[in-house]
């Protein structure tokens, strides 16, 4: 009686594992469908469908300005970046791996970002990002922390 | 019978979820201590003790040079830093948190860099980071990814 409820308790642990080892794969890729779309969306330049990608407690940690945590302060670091005159920007991510649990995942990649210099010709930048991505109560997933600096040394 | 052996595999996964939130509350403070730790022994400005707190398959995203990964370019990013001349460096976490499944946590927090301007007088940089933690097959939880950037606007 015992080892055959011990046999049933060990075959539902294994099958919790396996189910939550396969979840783990599909939210990764799902993360990184959402990167991708997100690069893709960001050629709209819309502040709203930028931060619509992020959870209600995420922080945007963006190269030489404070941390911005909350929607005030997170819609005005993107917002100052969407209005780079002729800004033009993309992102792909390299490596997505996410928690067994399926409620913690992170990505990192590369970026590319130009814009008008008002001196004339063009700012070119090219760097990377990390990105921690976070399970909402719906089943969605948000970034919760999105950070990112450049390649290109700094002017002296 | 059969209703038995469901209470008795509700129970057990009852249990598995219930021990596994405690760990990862406790990995959140392992962690947290680990980065402490890390900054602590950073005082000694020693490559080899910087190093052991990154896993095998780690990368060091530093702002305005590329990414670091691999033990050799790790190495030489990190002996780049701490051979900065009258260096001094210190960091702290903000927020640690930790998958239900304790096998990814993450962090932010804010650091402080100093060092002598070979023009005389102190280079004064202060700014975020964000780090991933994988653990590692003994137990232990090892650095993944490491990216920094600075608070202080970008000099033109």
């Amino acid at each position: 009686m015992y080892s055959r409820n011990a046999v049933i308790g060990m075959t539902l642990f294994a099958t919790v594992g396996a189910h939550t080892s396969a979840f783990a794969e599909n939210d990764a890729e799902v993360i990184r469908k959402s990167d991708i779309e997100w690069s893709n969306s960001a050629q709209s330049k819309d502040v709203d469908t930028w931060v619509a990608h992020y959870s209600s407690d995420a922080v945007v940690l963006s190269p030489n300005q404070p941390a911005a945590s909350g929607n005030e302060a997170i819609r005005k670091t993107i917002g100052g970046l969407l209005g780079l005159p002729g800004l033009s920007v993309k992102w792909r991510p390299l490596k997505v791996e996410v928690a067994r649990s399926g409620d913690i995942g992170y990505l990192h990649g590369t970026y590319e970002l130009s814009f008008d210099n008002p001196n004339g010709g063009r700012i070119e930048d090219h760097g990377k990002y990390v990105e921690v991505w976070k399970k909402q109560p719906d089943g969605s997933w948000k970034c919760a922390i999105d950070m990112f600096n450049s390649d290109v040394p700094a002017s002296q």
